[in-house]
C-alpha cells in the first residue's frame, strides 16, 4: 500500500484524487496497486494529515462546496495546517505528489520539495515541468543517492508517455533526433490562422476557449515548448542541455501573409521543437517551421501533441495524444506511481 | 550474460545478429545487456553449437557467402547438426530467439519450440505472429508456469512498440477501443490507387518493390491485419478473441470508382483493423474505411503503420512507425532481451 501526500490540490491534483476514487478496486484489480492519500497541504486551501487515510470523497466534495479544507471533519488523529515541508518530513507517506504552483523560471518551491523528499527516503512524482528542465542532473542524481524514484512523465505530453515510451520500449536505439509540437495552444492558433483568423484573433479565441491563459507569452514565445524539449533531451538522448541552449522563437512574427504563402506551397506552418545530435554535438531549437503537407507532424490538428524519435534501429517512430487536461495530467501521476510500485521505468 | 539459440537464420535472424555485432558495447554501456550466441539453427542453412559462443561474424559473412553454415570454422567444443528440438533442449542457451519459417495458419513448428523451450525453463522472444494470435493463452500461461518470459512486440508492428507501449506506458486505463493500420502493403496500395492506379497496377508496382509477396493473399484479403488485431486485443485488452472471431474483409472489391467517390467528399479508404469493447462485448474487424481526411489514421501514409488506443484517461493515444524492415524486427527482438533482463514488461 503506496501512501501518498499530496502538495498542492488545484487542478491536477484534485484530477488524481478523483482517478483514485473512481479507479480504486480496478487499479487493484488489474496491477495490485494500492495507493492511499494520508496528508493534502495546499497554501490555499489548507493541510490534512492522517496516518490512517483521507476520505478522498469528503475532501474532494468540501474543496469543491467551499474552496478549501477547513471544513473536512475532524477525527482522532488529524493533524491540519503542516506546511509543505512538514508534510514531507514529518507524515507517514512513503511518496509525495508534487504538484504546487511553482515558478516555472525559478523552479521552487518544487525543487526544494525533491530536494527534501529524497534526503527523507520518499519518492516524488510531479507534473511541474520546472524542476526537471532547470535541475535534472542534480535531482536525478541526489535521488538515486538516497535509493528512491523520481516520475514526472507527466511534464512533457500530460498523459501522452513521450519520456515512458522511448526508456521502455526504444532502449538500445541511438536517438539522433527528436522533434515534435510540444504547445498545443499555439498549434491550435496556428490553425485558425490558416483558416483565416489573424494572429490576435486566433489567439482571444484560444484564451476564450481556456487553451491559452490570460498572459500567453510562455505559449505563444515558445518557452513551454523549450522547457520541454530540453526535459526530452536531457532524460531521452542523456545529453546536459540547459534551456539558455536552445535557441527560441515563437509564433508571434507569423502573419497571414506568410500562411498563405506556406498554403500556396502545399505547406503549413507548425512550432517545431528539436534536438539533434550531430558528431558528438547538441544542437537544439524552438521555431516556426514550414513543413510539407504529408509530413507526420503537419498532420498535428488543434491542440494534440506529438514527438517523433529518430532512431538507428527501430525507425522513425511518432507519438501523439493530448498534451494537456485535468484527468489527462492526473493520470501521468498515476502511471508514474504504478511503475514505482512494479519496479518499472 | 545472456545466452541465446537462434531458431532460424533468415533476414530477421541475421538483421538481429548484426545489431548484436555492432551494437555489443554500446548495449553495455548503456544498459548494462550482454548477450552471446552460443547456437543457430537453421532448417536449410545448417546447425552450429558452440558453447563458448558462435563468432557472429563469421557466421554471417559466411552466409552472406555460401548460403550456408557449413564453412564454419572447426573449433574444439564446436557441435554441428542439432535440430530445432535438440538445440532448445540440448545446448546451455537460457533464451530462444524464434524466428524459423513458421506457417502461418497453424503456427507451427514455432508453438512446439515454445512449449519445449518454456518446459526446459527457457526465455522466448520471437516475431512469428501465428503462435500468439493461435496460442496466446496457452502459451502465456506455459510460461508462467515455468517461471519464464515469453517476449513478442516485433509480432504486431515491428520495432515500433504497439504492444510493450500500452502495457507499460498507458496501465491503468480502460482501453476500450484499438483501430489501427497493421499493413503498410495495402495501405502503400491504396495510396497508389488514389494516385491514379488500378488495383491490378498497384499490387504489381507493391511486388515489384519488394513490399507485397507473389501469392499476396494474406496482405489484400486482410488476414496478415487480422492476425495482429487479435493480438493486440488479447495482450493488450484481455480479450480472449479469436481469429475467427474477426469480420475480415480485404482491399480486392475496392474499385477506383470508390477510391475517386471517396476523394470527392474529403475522405480517403484505408484498411483499418478494429476491436471494441462495449458492455463487456468484443467486436473486431478488419475492413476498408472510409475516412475524414483530418482524422489521425487517414493520414498515415505509405508503407508505415499506425495504431490508436482510445484511453478512459490518457485519451486517444496514437503510435505510428514503420511495421516491416529486417533491422526494425531485429531490433524488436531486441528489446524484448532487454527487457528480459531488466526484468520489465
Amino acid at each position: 500500500m503506496q501512501k501518498l501526500a499530496l502538495l498542492g490540490f488545484g487542478t491536477v491534483g484534485q484530477g488524481l484524487a478523483e482517478i483514485l476514487l473512481q479507479k480504486k478496486d480496478a487499479l487493484k484489480a488489474e496491477t495490485g496497486w494500492e495507493g492511499k492519500v494520508v496528508a493534502i497541504s495546499d497554501m490555499i486551501k489548507g493541510s490534512i494529515y492522517d496516518p490512517e487515510g483521507i476520505d478522498i470523497e469528503k475532501a474532494l466534495a468540501i474543496v469543491k462546496k467551499t474552496g478549501t479544507l477547513d471544513d473536512y471533519p475532524e477525527s482522532e488523529g488529524l493533524i491540519r495546517d503542516l506546511d509543505s515541508f512538514e508534510t514531507i518530513e514529518q507524515t507517514n507517506a512513503d511518496t509525495i505528489v508534487e504538484v504546487t504552483f511553482t515558478d516555472v523560471k525559478t523552479g521552487q518551491p518544487a525543487i526544494d520539495h525533491c530536494k527534501t523528499a529524497f534526503a527523507a527516503g520518499k519518492h516524488v512524482v510531479m507534473s511541474n515541468k520546472g524542476p526537471v528542465a532547470l535541475a535534472y542532473k542534480e535531482l536525478s542524481q541526489l535521488a538515486n543517492q538516497h535509493g528512491v524514484r523520481w516520475g514526472f512523465e507527466g511534464t512533457v505530453m500530460s498523459g501522452t508517455p513521450a519520456l515512458r515510451m522511448p526508456l521502455t520500449a526504444l532502449a538500445g536505439n541511438d536517438i539522433n533526433e527528436i522533434s515534435g509540437i510540444l504547445n498545443g495552444t499555439t498549434n491550435y492558433m496556428l490553425l485558425r490562422m490558416e483558416e483565416g483568423l489573424s494572429y490576435e484573433e486566433a489567439l482571444t479565441e484560444a484564451q476564450n476557449k481556456g487553451f491559452a491563459e490570460a498572459d500567453p507569452t510562455s505559449d505563444v514565445e515558445g518557452y513551454d515548448a523549450r522547457y520541454k524539449i530540453v526535459i526530452l533531451a536531457n532524460t531521452v538522448m542523456n545529453t546536459t542541455l540547459k534551456v539558455d541552449d536552445v535557441a527560441c522563437d515563437g509564433i508571434t512574427q507569423l502573419t497571414p501573409y506568410d500562411i498563405k504563402k506556406a498554403k500556396a506551397q502545399g505547406k503549413r506552418w507548425k512550432l517545431i521543437a528539436r534536438v539533434r545530435k550531430e558528431h558528438g554535438v547538441v544542437k537544439a531549437s524552438v521555431q516556426p517551421e514550414m513543413m510539407d503537407e504529408t509530413h507526420p507532424l503537419a498532420q498535428v490538428q488543434g491542440v494534440i501533441n506529438a514527438v517523433s524519435f529518430e532512431c538507428d534501429l527501430a525507425g522513425t517512430i511518432t507519438l501523439s495524444g493530448p498534451g494537456a487536461g485535468r484527468t489527462e495530467t492526473g493520470y501521468s501521476l498515476l502511471i508514474d506511481l504504478l511503475n514505482i510500485y512494479r519496479n518499472h521505468l
